[in-house]
Formats: structure tokens, sequence, C-alpha cells
């Protein structure tokens, strides 16, 4: 079958591989239907350093269940599912508190930019979706396609960083995820939504979806647009869907005393400022995370299947797996937001 | 009067300094009845460079009000009051949403280890205690006095890491504070509560207010030893009352997946770990700061008053005021917990 492999740093290549398989009696084989590009993927397109050995790329889809093994019992050949980047038991003590991203069985799903990609933990893992196949309307499987990962991932930010009704949200970043945290922010009843960005298309849907005021200053000007923007007191909460230190720094001080930084974006640093200055002198608490979807699915879905939210609007370019390659490059130039890609073009 | 300063490292002098005053019409001398030494004094007291300019030393106070400014009206000569380490309006709008130490009219209190201290913002910050003297038994006088910074600071830690009944609980550092954050973190219902600390006569105190378990090893064994006690899974909430980077690499190291750090020791480092591995990756929250122990005050005030809490049992020697800068060096030896001062000894 085709796969999207990476051998380096902006060397991306769609190579035949052996057919996905059932490795353990608990997994399953989906057919893609639906994969798409990630953010994410976009950091070791640019450090990953060259190799011999090909990285499986691709983390989020939906597609048809192929084949299960002989432990799967929730999951039939058929069902049409949404696949979470993070894949789980759904039932060990940290599935139960809900941070499945830390599942006792879980990993990472990779390989999901090919035909076919191997599930592990189908049972915990995979929601089916009743009702819905692969002929649905274009629009509804984008929508779905993002709760393998971006929507949810911006939920998981408002979530975290306390969104309620009547606060001040900031979203560093207007990639996929920092629209889809202006969105979610709003469902949460933000009173006001500051949207850090410089891309006009992108900073458009955000004004769209929700995000009150639109900055497109960075550094200290676009510090002191959002304290001015507040009234010299900060914000109650700043959602950072970036992941580069320039970012988290902004973050810090465009918060409120008392306020809370919600990270999603992966952080691209280890050791930051958390001392007296940035955090501990105004009682400011970081939180977040990689998002546990599988916990946001079940409640995301009437929204997207009714067409009361469409997240799958982040997606601007469907490529076929050939088209891969470009996606990255495509959107690493933010030519584009986000690529979905559909194996059978 | 007399006074307490520091004019460097190790270097702490009680001398004759002009009288407390008015300064501005918000606000009141108090006459100190009990101050006491703080373990982030001990900061200073390792670090500060030397210089012929002494600090005045002493941020935690109970006392007499001996006289008010024009424009103060809800405090009156002749109160027995409470003086939170950290002064302010109660009014403006960080106040009220609870983090005092932000007021905008705000300070921090100093020179309270003295015969008496000015309070700015005295109608906001100042707390008092009807019915209650300076003649009042020697342990209420201890507990009110605690209500000024250090068992509040352990009540700001446990607050803020949402401790709640089923929870385990890890407290860092067999201090004043610890050991307070042990306390509060019982009276929240916490089910389990690991102190780690390696003072008997501290821990056995710690013990006594609750803790559960006392693990008195260190670095890769105290780290070893919490997850032992954890079945492996971590500690929901973990309070860093120390301040110091081996506590904060403690704290991440032992906290569950989805937990929670709450930092109330003054961190003396700027930069720290809250990368993919330390902090993201499990989706661990970091949180606190300088306790807005005004916030805290009025309903902590019964518990003590009626006798149901005693965190006033942190003190193991009093000193007048000459006895001060021995109090420093008996407090960083380690040869006592907390120094009461009496200036009227």
């Amino acid at each position: 079958m085709k796969a999207t492999l990476m051998f380096g740093a902006g060397d991306v290549r769609v190579v035949d591989v052996p057919d996905a398989k059932i490795k353990a009696p608990t997994d399953a084989v989906v057919r893609v239907v639906r994969a798409c590009i990630c953010g994410s993927d976009l950091h070791p397109f640019h450090s990953k350093p060259a190799g011999n050995v090909g990285q499986a790329m691709g983390h989020e889809a939906i597609g048809v269940v192929e084949e299960i093994g002989s432990e799967v019992s929730r999951i039939a050949k058929g069902d049409f599912v949404i696949v979470p980047f993070g894949l789980e038991d759904n039932a060990c003590v940290f599935c139960r508190e809900g941070v499945h991203t830390s599942c006792v069985h879980g990993s990472f799903l990779s390989g999901a930019q090919a035909e076919a990609v191997r599930v592990s933990q189908a049972d915990g893992s995979l929601v089916t979706v009743p009702g819905v196949g692969e002929d649905a309307d274009e629009a509804l499987l984008a929508s779905l396609l993002t709760l393998s990962d971006v929507y949810l991932t911006g939920w998981h930010a408002a979530h975290m960083g306390r969104v309620r009704p009547g606060k001040t949200v900031t979203v560093i970043g207007d990639g996929a995820v920092g629209l889809s945290a202006v969105l979610s922010a709003r469902q949460m009843g933000a009173e006001r939504i500051i949207l850090m960005g410089r891309h006009q298309v992108r900073t458009d849907l955000g004004l769209e979806w929700g995000a009150t005021d639109v900055v497109a200053e960075r550094g200290d000007e676009g510090v002191a647009r959002v304290m001015e923007l507040t009234g010299g007191e900060g914000s109650h909460v700043v959602l950072e869907a970036v992941g580069h230190m320039p970012a988290y720094e902004q973050a810090y001080r465009v918060v409120r005393p008392g306020g809370v930084i919600s990270r999603v974006g992966v952080p691209q640093y280890q050791d930051a400022p958390i001392g007296f200055a940035s955090l501990f002198g105004k009682n400011v608490t970081l939180t977040g995370g990689p998002a546990p979807v599988r916990a946001y699915i079940d409640a995301a879905l009437p929204g997207v299947l009714e067409g009361r939210i469409a997240p799958g609007r982040v997606f601007d370019r469907t490529v076929g797996l050939e088209g891969v390659p470009g996606g990255y490059a495509a959107m690493d130039a933010r030519e584009v937001l986000k690529v979905m890609v559909d194996p059978s073009l």
C-alpha cells in the first residue's frame, strides 16, 4: 500500500510499504477515508535529522474498519470510525481520570497519511459514527476528521484554561488549533476573545468563529496591544497554540494576575521562565498538554452531526496521497491553513 | 524605637530607628504584639550583598492600632488586628478576584520585627479580632499570628492545588509552610498526605496534623518512594513549600498525569523545565504564588478562635527583639522550626 514516510527535515515521500495488518489481538486495521497534515508534523519537517529509515507520518484519520484482532469486541468490520491521535484502552486509571493521553496501554497513532493504518487498543480508541459512511457530505467528513485531533485540541486548551462566561481569552496563534481554540472559547461563553495572528484569511475565520478582536502585532507591540484592549489588566485566560518560546513569553506577559495559561502547542523548548517575574509573582496557573481527545469526542459529535459547528472549515486544501509532500511544503509556506488527505484521489 | 535591619547575608542587627509614623492618609501604625521570622527571610539571609543600608525585616504581625491616617475609617485606634504580609485596598479588580497580592494599590509589609510598624492601605489590609487583646492566651496569639502569613500560605497551596476528598497529596518541605499545607490538605479532605521531610520533630507534627506517610529520602530515592506509595501512579497534587530547584524537580517527577503542582515556596530560580518531558507530556498543571492571605483570614478565624485548629504550634521558640539575630541563625541551622518575636520581652 501507499504510505507517507519522512526521512529528514523537508524530505517527505509517499512510498510502497507492506499492507497495514493486525499485530496484537486488540488491534484493528482501518482503511483511511480522510487523513490530514498536522501543525505538529511541521516540527520534524523543520528539524528531523536525515536518515535512511523513514518515519510513518499522520496521526489523524477517519475511515472504515477492515479487520479486527481476536480480542476486539466493541468494534466490527465495516464500522465507520473516528481514530483519535492518542490510542488508549479507555479503561485504565488515567483514562478514567480523563487523561487518556497518559493511558497505561496507550500510544500515539502513526502512519495515517496512507491507504490504511493499524490502530492499537481498537476497542478503547475508536469511536463509531452510526449512520454516516464514506459517501457523506464532504464538509461533514472534514468536521468529523477534526475530532481526531485539531478541533478537540483547541477544545482541550479552552477546557484546561477554565474558560467561563464573562472571561477575556487571548488566543496566541492563528493556525488550525488556534482557530479551534477560538471556536471552543466561544462555545464556553467567553465574553471577549482576542486572537493574535497576522494571516488575514485565518483571522477572518477566527472572527467568524467568535473572536472579538484581532492583534496582528507581536513581541512588545503585541503585548502592549493586548494590555490596552484589556484596560491594562491582562487576559483571564491565554490559550497558547504555537509551541515556540516567543509564544510562551507572550502568554505570561499578557495574562492577568490569577489568570491561566493553557498550552496545546507542543513545546519546542524544555526550560522556560516560571519564577517570580513570570508566573509566580502574579499567581498565574500554567496548564495544558496533549489533548485526550477520546474524552471529548462523544460530547462533540452531536454538534458536528447536527451542523451546529463546522470545525472542518480549517481545511482549505484536499490532496491525494501523491500530493502529501506538496501539502507539507504548502503548509510550511503558509500558503494553506490545513491540508486534508483523501487517499481515493 | 527598636527595629530589625538586615545589612547583608548573615548580618541581622536590632538597632534604633525613627518611630514608625503615618505617611499617607490611608496608613495606620500598629504596635507589634507578636511578629515572627519567615522561612523566606532566610533567602536574603543567605544571599543579600553586604551594604551600608539596612533592609527593614519582618512581614508578619499581630498588634494594637496606635495611630490612623485621616482617611482610615474601618479601623480605629486601640483595635487588636492581624496584619497580612500583603497589604491591599481589598476593593480593586484583582482583590475582588481574590488575588490580593496583585492589588493595584498593594505592597508588602516590611519592618514588623520591631516595636511598631507602619501599615499602608490600613482599611483594606487590617483584620480586627473583636474580643481578643494582647493579654490573650499565648497559644491563641501564636495561632492568630499565623493568619498573617504561614498557615494561610499553606492553605493557599492546597486551595490552588484543588485538594479534594479522595486525593493523594504530596507535600515537599517540612518547614512551617509545609506543615501548614499538611494541615490545610487534611481540612480539605485529602485521603492520603505524603510529607517529604527529614526532621523528625517536624514530621512528627506533620503526622499529628494529618500526614499519612513520611518520606525522608530525597532525589531519585525520594521519587521512587513516593511512586511506590502511590502504586506507581504518582500524586494527584504536589504542594511545593521550599522554593529551590531540587524541590521543583521532585514535584514534577512525583506528580501524576493530569495532576497539579502548587508552589508557595518563593522560587529561587527563574527558568525551569516545563517542556514535554516535565509538565506538558503528562498534562500537569503548575500553579501557586504569593498567598493572598487577606482572602482567607475571615474564613479561617473562627477555627482558630474556637480552638478547632492550632496552627500556632509551628512556633517553637519565642524571643525578644534582642534575640532576633540569634533567631535567624537558629532557624537557618534548623535548630528551631519557626521563631516568634515578642517585643515586650
